[in-house]
């Protein structure tokens, strides 16, 4: 089977010129297919800012109202995918920007409203993963902002954490699949004020184990949840990371 | 020879979530292949506004620095390219939306610093006409942001009727292609505050005596002397219209 690299980066290292640059570096190296998936949330807040709109973010979410969600949609879908773009085909590398409304790519729900109402929110709920594999096979980098569509014409914001995971599992039955999160620390800490504590294997019983413990809380929690559900369905190899060592070898690796 | 329609659609459209339906049930009409061009101008002298951007328009073009710049990635290939999409996609048109750094479709050069510096405004070099060819054979309808890339990472503003002309020119060889201008008023008046004085057919010789006698005059004459250059690199029609009369075959049809 043909190797498939998907990388989420977020937001921090797409606003900023540099940072940016330095990642795709490292990236470009990355042997075989490849896909992109983007955040982009402090720009969005500014934005937001600037603009009088208030953010509420619960649980880590953002809450997106109507004006929120044009404000997401600028910045994911314009201002961020497009630098991103414009800076691989500076590398010569010949990336295509898109939302999951694009082609079609990705279909999702706007999540119900129960306790908390997240408006204009999306669930994923199908991955296009022909168009996505017709697009590899032509030598095309897609680059993935993360916004999806419910098909009846809305626009809805997705988390892009979720989105690679989902991704990766569409693709896992035709490909070999290794889904990297670059993160702002090593990997997994086992002291997050240590980044000299990287944990450089991790397995579900041991995740358990830390999480019941209380040596892996907060934030982390979520995204290794969604991580070992990733794993667990076929993708091959799951890698929580740094951007500086995309190619080092170093971070956790989910077994 | 396959048929294909390019339709150019201009800001006031594509703003306007009823006009923006009208407009794109009677383009869902059009058969065979088709091409979508849009505009946006009004939305990003708005948001420009709202941030406190001056907008500078020197003989009918935006005055584009770094921020205007950010604000039209934002609004051109975010905002309204993005609605477009999701509206077709609602439609089960399968579209897809690029800009000319997308796929590296269309590379553009910094216009050079004369009387005017226009800031980062592109003017046209290369079409990557068989990208374009490929996505059309795959039945993805393709709408166009008016933003082009020069190859070293940056982005530049590009009037939407130059794009739309100069991807007609670059597809002529291949394909049978009709090219239609989407307009405010029904086609080229004989006197602009009379819309019942319609020029139906223009030929090249005609449009001079107009001109010369101050008949055709304004914005106008740029966009016909854009027109009538298309029309003599290949183009077998183009035609002048307002979206209502999109099948109607009505409009100026030049020859």
């Amino acid at each position: 089977m043909q190797q498939l690299t998907i990388v989420k980066v977020g937001g921090k290292v797409v606003e900023n010129p540099d940072l940016l640059e330095d990642f795709l570096k490292n990236y470009n190296l990355i042997a075989g297919y490849k896909i992109l998936v983007h955040g982009g949330g402090r720009s969005a807040t500014d934005l937001a800012e600037k603009l009088g709109i208030e953010t509420v973010m619960k649980e880590g979410r953002r809450i997106t109202d109507a004006e929120m969600l044009k404000v997401v949609t600028m910045v994911y879908a314009g201002l961020v995918n497009k630098n991103i773009v414009a800076q691989l085909q500076k590398m010569r590398i010949d990336a295509i920007g898109l939302t999951g409304a694009d082609m079609n790519l990705i279909v999702s729900e706007k999540r119900p409203v129960k306790e908390i109402d997240y408006g204009f929110v999306g669930d994923v709920k199908r991955i296009n993963a022909s168009a996505l594999m017709e697009l590899l096979k032509q030598n095309y980098l897609p680059v993935i902002a993360p916004l999806t569509h419910d098909g009846n014409g809305n626009l809805l914001n997705t988390n892009a954490d979720t989105i690679a995971g989902e991704i990766a599992k569409s693709l896992a039955f035709d490909w070999n699949v290794r889904l990297i999160y670059c993160f702002e620390k090593k990997g997994v800490l086992l002291d997050e004020n240590n980044e000299e504590s990287l944990i450089s294997t991790l397995n579900f019983d041991l995740f358990q184990q830390y999480k019941a413990e209380g040596v892996i809380h907060g934030g982390m929690i979520p995204k290794l949840d969604n991580a070992f559900q990733v794993l667990s369905a076929g993708v091959r190899e799951v890698i929580i990371t740094q951007t500086s060592d995309l190619n080092t070898g170093k971070g956790t690796f989910l077994k």
